[in-house]
């Protein structure tokens, strides 16, 4: 097979892992615009999205393996596949985290909704922009831009360790509040473990584009 | 290279795999005796073992890799290498789960600790149950033993849900309880979290066995 049938493939694989990627991101910008606005029926949006994104998820897997099987690849273009095999379990895991929060805001607007003291707004706002920059450092293979997504996350589990501590102090305050505020927490836990997701996938970018495995380096300085 | 050599290395893959594994469920046991006999010398010890978790999942990786590189591995064993990187991975966020019920069996244990309703040791007996069962479908390549770890799932989620009910009642009658029934919350959700990567890592066994990919299969019956 000439090489440059093989290179044309690996760029629709990366279309495919893009399409994918905008299918997740959506769905995380969807659930937390559900809770903010109070949308019963963008949740149940973003619960019947999650047959396209679990689609799209095989079907990257797929291409991806075919590709390892048929062609062997070497080199940059090894680690470019198994960095999409990697990127894409992230994705979908994106995907599950905007199933569950769209899950917990339907509970949540079942009842009377109370006011909790979590910035679930902030929080989903820089999820967003985590997801966003991951995927733009994706698609033009920029460790650089990659970086800046990793030096977002602790901003995001800051906010989630202070939206935890306010929503148990609400509960302490007001016990009837406790199921709501349990649901806000859970909320709040999922946007900080996409936040992850996204970290998660610019490390892969830069694994692909530096060819350096970066959780090594991590793990090196964490060791010191 | 001599095929013969490449099946050596494969076995030694695998080897590493298993040795990987045994850490990740002695730390979820040791874990749930922590919290168990309220020992906070194990909880650090958990918490120090996480280094030798990550340590072992990046041989792992780098040694997967490797062979994918040299050697071109085609049908059966790609599938293998592909099935080993994703348990691998699997198996470090059960090390990170168990160092979360570590920390928060921490917290609990630092003051007077409350009796709290929910089934804590029999969750992590069956969250154990079900490491142990998928790593000895690895290690026989024994899909029937692999599907009975995704049968086991449904029995840890009710678990859970029945635990988050109970403690959440538990909050609303004694609001002074409220920090600590909330770690007893994040305690439970990370034993589920724990089998869900266990039936992950069970679905990849199949995966390398039957050469299907079973969340297709599931995703059709889903869809119908």
């Amino acid at each position: 097979m000439p090489r440059i049938h093989f290179h044309q493939q690996l760029a629709d694989l990366k279309d495919r892992l893009l399409a994918m990627a905008a299918l997740a991101q959506q769905a995380v910008e969807a659930a937390v615009d559900a809770y903010v606005n109070s949308d019963l029926e963008l949740c149940q949006y973003v619960r019947e999205n999650e047959t396209a994104i679990n689609l799209a998820q095989r079907e990257v897997d797929e291409m991806a393996y075919d590709l390892l099987a048929k062609e062997q690849p070497m080199a940059v273009d090894l680690r470019f596949i198994l960095a999409v095999i990697k990127i894409n379990a992230d994705l979908e895991r994106i995907g599950d985290q905007a199933v569950g929060i769209a899950s917990r805001t339907s509970e949540l607007l079942a009842e009377n909704r109370p006011k909790l003291p979590a910035d679930i707004p902030r929080m989903g706002a820089l999820a967003g922009k985590m997801i966003r920059t991951a995927i733009l450092a994706l698609l033009d293979g920029d460790a650089q831009i990659a970086e800046s997504v990793i030096a977002m996350d602790d901003e995001i589990d800051d906010l989630n360790r202070d939206s935890q501590a306010a929503l148990v102090q609400c509960i302490q305050k007001s016990p009837e509040s406790a199921a709501h505020a349990l649901l806000a927490i859970m909320i709040s836990r999922s946007l900080e473990r996409i936040s992850d997701h996204a970290t998660n996938i610019a490390t892969d970018v830069i694994f692909w584009v530096r060819g350096a495995d970066l959780r090594h380096q991590l793990s090196l300085a964490e060791a010191e």
